[in-house]
């Protein structure tokens, strides 16, 4: 059997990708000593000891990640390089995608890591990112333009077959940049919980990528595996080490990094709303926290679960308010969230308390007191089950709403 | 008058690079105590107190240079993106210079920033200039992919007209992306000295392409002009508080951010000689330190000039060693550069110290103790002599060895 040329550029991709990931698991202990020395390292709050766990290890698997993708790029171009082969014109609206999408990533790198060491400002968290995907957005003006969406069967009576929204569709895809980047940053703080739902989103994606190669959007879905499988490799590194008990935290980098990445993909690959389903938990913990998020209710510095050292468990953490202090659309919503039994509350005289809204405390709420690590199987299990949904909503329900 | 469409784009550029400027002054002070709580500080050494000077403000240049870059870029290809104007194809290969030299220059800016936070080590500063220049040669090769250099007059009769170096003249690309980030970063250590000579050269590459402009090689110039601008905006606002008495330090990250500046219009304007030629300052500096960078002699770890704080000026830093202690190799170096008249050396019994082989220690070896900020205009002035030779060899002697 012999190879396609797209097949041998995903294995030299998959072979890259592997050096990489050996690469990582070699060099990230041996980093580790000069991140504690410049500061960047952050005391594991769930945790008996206090050891300084170096911060910010997103930073060495984006700088491998962008040495992997520089190194394969000429790969894919080889046939139009050689030196016999002036004759076929170079593909550069094709080169083009490459160089635009490793511009914005390399930018979210960079931006996640100022923040790791600076502390950014919340207003700089959400221009910047915007910023870093304009390249992105005129690439996509200037190759595609396609600004239509295809409307769902039963309003299309109303509204025709496809609505052009013209300029809302950049403003749409600019605020996927930005929602990717922070919503894996907001599930977060339990040992391998970033890195794993990136890892099992990245895997989902390429699964889709795989399914779809073989259609007519061949070339979008062979440009999105050229990016995810180096970035899953680099993750899985990262996971290694970061799984209970973390050697190293992964830091805002990584979850910036890993936010971009998957914008690009879907933005350049054509598939945004696909995309936007592997976030299903990340849309559920968004939803689920706005109350606090949007300060309808008090909200803590710190939302994360409590650790008990005598059961070395986590069990959900508590903000203690007066339901006179607060306002009317808080008090509604704490009737309601209790109402539906999403809510634990627990009353004493005048205050009460009720937890923190995060999807973390949500599974602590059902399940009772959970050991770090069962915790963060369990987030990982309802990503799976998430990913199983998005897919049957892809492939069964849009048949419902578009159509085969 | 009626402006051209590139004038009217070099002022829409001047324009913003304008206010990046004003942005700049305004915000860098702001941004001083979030570097000095991230531990990004230094302490001026040829001072007489101890205050704690925030470092790396070049990262804070190098964003809002991008962020001026990201909104300029739609303006060039303006009326290529007009709704009514799809007959006239995209420039793609236009377009794909400018993402590649803005993805050079933000790796850089982020490898530069990494190093100020993180201490790397020399390997990971030689290679991964390298690394990030990839894309760029990459663009290179296919954009123009011309390698032949011409041959001065003289050897024609040996050589013919013109040498095709071919994989080598990629080699000289790549080093010369090394050897223009690190020429700034090692003639440094007085205030105001790495931003006012990257002034001065940028003033120097502005003015050649101005020049330029009406020549053949019309668009390369426009496009080096394009980033020029807002590098020197963004420079001269890090000068003014750069500048004797610092307020803040520029780091690493500046000088990598500068240096790739220079080597991306270099290769992409075609003119990588003529901008050597902007760095004789340089080149001297790096000749002159040889012998200590390479361990010929002894090298201490700091070789900046020393503060007398009766005086308030800078004198020599020296280095005591013992003429036994040396291998043949250093005993001639030294015996050399005494003859030659261009290193101070005192004799003491068995052992003798010399000055530290640094272009700095060198003017103070010549004019004696000078202020420190008198010592910087002295630096300054050198590097404007320079670029008027430059010029000259540019305009004049190429006659001589290339013919009209």
């Amino acid at each position: 059997m012999e190879l396609s040329s797209t097949q041998t550029h995903l294995l030299i991709n998959t072979g890259m990708s592997f050096v990489g990931f050996m690469c990582l698991i070699n060099i990230i202990p041996k980093f580790k000593d000069m991140f504690v020395a410049a500061n960047l390292y952050g005391i594991d709050m769930s945790k008996p000891g206090r050891a300084k766990i170096p911060e910010a290890q997103g930073v060495v698997c984006g700088a491998v990640f962008l040495i992997i993708m520089f190194l394969f790029i000429p790969f894919p171009f080889y046939k139009h390089l050689a030196v016999n082969n002036h004759s076929t014109k170079f593909p550069h609206n094709e080169y083009i995608e490459y160089i635009a999408a490793l511009l914005s990533i390399c930018c979210m790198i960079f931006l996640g890591f100022a923040d790791d060491v600076l502390n950014l400002k919340w207003r700089h968290k959400l221009w910047l990112p915007t910023m870093a995907s304009l390249p992105l957005l005129m690439v996509y003006f200037v190759n595609f333009d396609s600004t239509s969406i295809i409307v769902p069967l039963p309003l299309r009576s109303y509204l025709g077959h496809d609505i052009n929204l013209g300029v809302l569709y950049y403003v749409y895809m600019g605020m996927l940049a930005v929602f990717c980047t922070n919503a894996i940053n907001i599930l977060a703080g339990i040992n391998g919980l970033e890195c794993g739902q990136a890892v099992i989103i990245a895997l989902s994606v390429l699964l889709y990528n795989i399914l779809e190669m073989s259609g007519i959007y061949h070339q979008a879905h062979v440009f999105s595996a050229y990016f995810i499988i180096p970035f899953l490799a680099v993750s899985l590194a990262l996971l290694y080490y970061n799984w209970y008990p973390s050697q190293v935290f992964v830091g805002d980098t990584f979850c910036y990094f890993s936010g971009m990445t998957f914008a690009v993909v879907a933005i350049l690959g054509h598939f945004s709303k696909t995309m936007l389903l592997f976030f299903i938990p990340q849309v559920i913990n968004f939803v689920y926290s706005v109350p606090q998020l949007f300060r309808f209710v008090p909200c803590p510095r710190h939302r994360l679960p409590s650790y008990d050292s005598k059961t070395d468990k986590l069990k959900m953490s508590m903000t203690v308010m007066k339901m006179s202090s607060l306002n009317p659309l808080g008090q509604v919503i704490i009737w309601l969230m209790r109402t539906l039994g999403v809510l634990y509350v627990e009353e004493k005289g005048e205050t009460f308390s009720c937890n923190n809204m995060t999807l973390i405390n949500l599974v602590l709420k059902f399940m009772g007191p959970l050991h770090e690590r069962s915790l963060c199987v369990v987030l990982m299990f309802i990503q799976v089950m998430c990913s199983c949904v998005a897919f049957f909503i892809r492939y069964q329900l849009a048949k419902v709403f578009y159509g085969d």
